[in-house]
């Protein structure tokens, strides 16, 4: 048997029925590029049918060239007595335009006569003609037997004959799911490995965390003979979630020897989880297998010392394999390798050991504890290298600003900025009006700068985010700011942190203009440096 | 083979291990009785040796009457080459003063000659020595296996002498320890079985999830014939936690018929995780099977309808079985039936076809449309079904406010707002500062509310989310706030949508008050309503 196992994600789709998950369109693309860069099989992208968002999304992405992934486009089985010609999710399915279909059929019993309310005998035909319509288009189609675990344990002949139905009409694969979440290991296993000796169709599983095991579930699964497993990258889903692919590809790829991804991406799987964390606008479970900030920190004395000794005396994998790395509570020592790539940015000449790394990294550590988060923010944190090894100058004095917002208000212009700054001696004060606070200060900014940084006229602002990071403390939270800026020819982005939004969007605003101005000079002057 | 399984339950010691978690002696004590009062069979409550701390929490606990649980003291097998009876960490353990202990000792013969640096036989005798030591003392003694499928996979022979020696010196439980997390459900399953054959001894399992399977590995081991589940009760522990025992629980209780606790204490498994998550200072994670917010959460229309029909089709269990609730969320992918229950809390004449659902639908999708997103916000959609039904007035109105934040400022408060109301043609005029422009308008709104309404001043915000909803616009950008709030009895959520992060969090802050104040209303006048 093959060692391949297809990694099939739906976070777009069964993740989108989490509790808090909304994507735009946008999001939703940024998912897919996310998700081929780390090259996965399927990416399963929505339901054409149920949602029109979804609709355009697949127009969207006809033309988007992938590398690697395959965009799939999900669905159901006909309606009951009607040609599968007449069926309006069939209709959009083709519509959708994918190479690759999922359509869901029941396979419980039960679900036939009770929940759709149809023969059992018409389901059969249902799953048949559907299957046989879109092999018709040319389709690769994946047949996702819903219920497929409680349907065998109530009628196995049953739940075997719709896996039939499916296979005779030439799905590509037949999907045994979970749906309730309801199922034990074993159960999975030797359900798993009856349907394996039955068929010479490609086997897929796909489970719901409702016992806590859908992670072992699809292991057990794999190790039945089922070659397809679907999941959402984070485990994402509705209820308690979906099987989490971010465990299940290093559990097969490292300690199995399967493969699921290229081997070159097991280490960008910490990365992208937190990208697709940031995406979905949810902060990663700190406690994740693998991708988690935590899952190789150490706390105790004893396991601390033993891991300085030996690291595998208390950590199952090297973290630095799925690209996480190790944590000490008390004396941390990490991380050296990811920053010096940045620090040489500025100062070529440093090593892993001079001791201005040191105090960088120092420093880092000291901001993280604060809130901050550099991977998405490299000019803040480029910043923070040129402060720390003195070749940084503010290029501008904040004296004060004062910020107004008020109701009534003008349509679009519900706030007001005040802003005096002081460059090379010289004063400047200011004012804007804007959509909210933070849109009205950064207009005041950037028109007090432009006084004698004319440069500045060209950036503007791209994207905007804010992350609440303690929900304890409600409207006093601690909050985050990510903005991304752009002079039209180079994007880059910056981050700021403080109980006050409006300081905190005021960190990260600072730092963009600074980086902006300070890459005009290098670029400038660079024949003289 | 008996259907009892013992619990032993290790917050207060490995889940203490955690990032993030940290027990006064208060806390210690509060947790002690949330787990004796939903009736674990063993509380492991800290390592006597390690922790000044935990020595007085033994001290303290010793007069606590428990109905049910034993108190464990942790520790492990003496150093090398010195007797029992001078081993400090020993001596530590019966001055703990607890009927019973767990000590741990090295199972993996790499850890023995790498780590703790002494002879495979020398360790036999560490364990033999201190197990009959602290029989000798009376005592029932617990001997965790610390690495036990680790050394079993390197040098099972070994693995086995020391269970032999710990059995042969009088232990009352062998304990196999997955102590790196990394060991997959077959192979515990198996290993354990070996174990469960050679040894007459009971038989116990002990899991980290560090594969995320540390609940299904626990599965797997009772399926072999162990019948002592060790893990935390909200799965807390060093790296990503140890094996869950509120999934674990009803795991068994519920699917397998074995007995964990008694059967009476399982519709209270939802409130002791709350109770602990609160103790230990952590959000209880709202996808946890079982007990989470979510776990019974439907947001699919075809989900939504079916379960409405009969629960079962999406749910493995009655939620009710253990004390959680079913919620439908509100979305652009529900159906009628979400929305109609809700209708039904306010106006229980109205059906799925009412021309009145039909206008609040339309609103809803006109709302959604807007950025507005209700399945978390259930008072502000409350509040709309109210407006659309004429069940509601306004309890005050906005005359103006104004809000000012300025730099530099006062740590702490750097803002300030100013806010007039009226409410019954009575003006309160009124300001506060704070963190923030959203924290001080928050105050000076329930500053001048509670001149009206005193009850306003129970309700406090317990979360604050912001979500960007179009970063093309940068700081303009539309926000959605989402606030949760509470009165000490309740909770309830409310969110708000605008361009400025400033009203959007108003319009969340109006519906949590107006909220509180009419359920208020409601349950004092509900016998004229």
């Amino acid at each position: 048997m093959s060692n391949k196992v297809f990694i099939f994600d739906s976070t777009l789709r069964d993740g989108a029925q989490a509790d808090g998950i909304s994507f735009s369109v946008e999001d939703k693309v940024k998912v897919v590029k996310a998700l081929d860069e780390i090259g996965v099989d399927y990416i399963e992208a929505g339901n054409p049918m149920s949602n029109p968002k979804d609709m355009e999304f697949f127009d969207r992405i006809a033309h988007l060239e992938l590398s690697q992934a395959r965009i799939v486009a999900f669905g159901s089985t006909r309606k009951s007595n009607i040609s599968p010609q007449e069926d309006a999710g069939l209709k959009a399915l083709e519509k959708a335009g994918t190479s690759t279909v999922a359509i869901f059929g029941k396979c419980w019993d039960f679900h036939v006569t009770d929940i759709i309310e149809t023969s059992l005998e018409e389901n059969l035909n249902m799953i048949r003609d559907s299957v046989a319509y879109l092999k018709s288009l040319g389709k690769e189609v994946i047949f996702d037997g819903e219920h497929f675990f409680d349907g065998f344990k109530n009628n196995s002949e049953y739940a075997m004959q719709c896996l039939a139905a499916a296979a005779e009409a030439g799905a590509d694969c037949l999907v045994l799911c979970d749906t309730n979440g309801g199922t034990f290991p074993s159960e999975v296993h030797d359900i798993t490995r009856k349907v394996v000796d039955t068929f010479s169709t490609a086997i897929g599983i796909h489970c719901h965390n409702d016992c806590g095991m859908a992670v072992a579930n699809s292991q057990m699964a794999v190790e039945a003979g089922a070659r397809h497993v679907q999941g959402t990258f984070i485990g994402y889903g509705e209820r308690c979630g979906n099987a989490n692919l971010s465990t299940i590809i290093p559990n097969l790829q490292l300690k199995r020897k399967m493969e699921c991804i290229p081997e070159a991406s097991i280490p960008r799987l910490t990365m992208i989880a937190l990208t697709i964390a940031e995406i979905s606008n949810i902060s990663l479970n700190k406690r994740e297998p693998y991708v988690g900030r935590c899952a190789f920190t150490h706390k105790g004395g004893m396991h601390v010392d033993a891991v300085n000794k030996t690291p595998q005396s208390f950590e199952h994998i090297d973290p630095e394999a799925v690209g996480n790395r190790r944590i000490f509570l008390t004396s941390e020592v990490a991380g050296r390798g990811a920053v010096i790539s940045k620090i040489h940015k500025v100062s070529p000449e440093l090593t892993k050991d001079s001791p201005e790394t040191t105090r960088i990294i120092k420093r880092l550590k000291e901001l993280e504890h604060a809130g901050y988060q550099f991977e998405a923010a490299e000019s803040s944190f480029e910043l923070i290298i040129r402060k720390e090894l003195g070749k940084y100058r503010p290029l501008f004095e904040l004296v004060s600003f004062k910020v107004i917002g008020e109701q009534p208000y003008r349509e679009g212009l519900s706030a007001t900025a005040l802003i005096k700054i002081i460059v090379d001696g010289k004063e400047e004060i200011t004012a804007a009006e804007g959509e909210g606070p933070v849109n009205a200060l950064d207009k005041a900014l950037r028109k007090a700068l432009e006084v004698f940084y004319p440069e500045i006229a060209q950036v503007y602002l791209i994207d905007y985010k804010v992350r609440v990071l303690d929900g304890k403390s409600a409207s006093a939270s601690k909050v985050r700011v990510l903005i991304e800026s752009t002079d039209g020819k180079d994007t880059w982005a910056s981050v700021g942190v403080s109980r006050d939004i409006i300081e905190a969007s005021w960190l990260a605003l600072v730092d963009s203009v600074e980086y902006k101005l300070i890459k005009d000079i290098e670029s400038k002057f660079k024949a003289y440096l």
